[in-house]
């Protein structure tokens, strides 16, 4: 296998605050959790969404979400964690880049995630176009998790240099 | 290469708080630690294998240990974390997986890892059948590692879906 | 792909204290960052090139900084974080191991990483001698980081393990 095309690993974390206004809605791996405080922000606070974004952006060494979606954007301040994974993995295709899969783990005590776990996991393979994958796990009551602060995503991603057309290849075969 | 014979990524996280009881035994990396506090919970609390075993659930996407190991098999409540592990990557290959290799890295003040590294690699490597490396780390006195609440791990895998019997192949020369 | 020659995945994390003296330099990303506190310890505390060069010893199985650049080899006691990173890469080269890529996530309220991430990755590509990616968040003012008592730092790398010359290949043609 060519250098060039080996495929490339990507790490994401995301922290958000859970809100004080209990009218908050909450939003986790693309799905709207009715009778759950939300999390603070200007977006909607989807960890999962915005740690999956932020592994194909490292992977693909296109900036990270502050650059991609920050100011200098400012179209993107409210979008839903769903747009920007969407709008991310656009951004690593158009830079040459296959997607290979994501997967987050979302940390903290609420929601629990487990019964939905197959509609937010197909929520956000839609969103990226490729496989991702979404476990869950709390800290046994330690750290800002486990005292309820806050909740919190890692992810990790892998991608593929895609060659260029007409260009060298590394299929079997292909020198022959 | 195929996209869908690309290899697959995973992660996970494991936290355990120390127990109080000082009699309590310590089990970290698939080793017993004599003279160490262990940790708290159902299990023995093995951050190391616990984290090993999520992340081969989250690069195959079968789920996570709550929803592999939790209330619905409850034969599972009390087993050693490299039972779990092992019947972690059972269950990854059972679903048509081949691990590449899982690595772990463990957060804390203690035990003291390094002299026992290659004994821990060993067991953990065996119990999942394929490599898995142990290195570990210390935050500085921050943070619930830090302050001696707790133990952490984190924990990258990868995978990678073995073609059907049978089935396309992307076997150099296979397609020729 | 035969086994063997899988790529294999690696993860770190460094997290270092904010020190009290405020003359103490910040080193960052292979960076120095004026006008900014610096981290605490014997090393210059770079968590990003401390995380990618722990990263790249746990894909490969060569330990950790620890066992590497710790009580045993005094002499790295007081180097640079890039000059760590450019050993441990040229360790995992030694050991048999091409060197994929390596990414880093910075995790703290300062310094802000974005304005300088293209000279950062620059520096940390050049002493890996593979592409280093560099990415930033922060913590909602949650935990360790959102506190600002330290700074934190996440890598995943991959590496693949080179075949030995004259020995069994999966090079495309190589077994026609
Ligand atoms: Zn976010
Ligand atoms: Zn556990
Ligand atoms: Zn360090």
């Amino acid at each position: 296998m060519s250098p060039a095309l080996l495929p490339r690993t990507g790490i994401g974390t995301d922290v958000h605050a859970f809100d004080t206004d209990p009218a908050r809605e909450l939003w986790v791996g693309g799905l709207h959790w009715p009778g759950e405080t939300g999390l603070a922000g200007h977006s909607d606070g989807d960890v999962a969404a915005h740690a999956a974004a932020d592994a194909l952006f490292s992977a693909s060494g296109l900036g990270d979400l502050g650059s991609n979606f920050g100011i200098s954007e400012p179209e993107w301040a409210g979008a839903r964690g769903t747009a920007l994974l969407a709008e991310a993995a656009r951004r690593v295709r158009a830079a040459g880049f296959e997607i290979g899969n994501v997967a987050v783990q979302v940390i903290g005590n609420r929601p629990r995630l487990g019964p939905r776990r197959a509609e937010a996991q197909a929520t956000l393979s839609e969103a990226a176009g490729a496989v991702v994958t979404l476990t869950a796990t709390t800290t046994d009551g330690l750290g800002l998790t486990g005292r309820g602060e806050g909740l919190a995503a890692l992810a990790t991603a892998l991608v593929v240099p895609v060659p260029p057309p007409g260009g060298p290849s590394d299929e079997p075969g292909a020198a022959g």
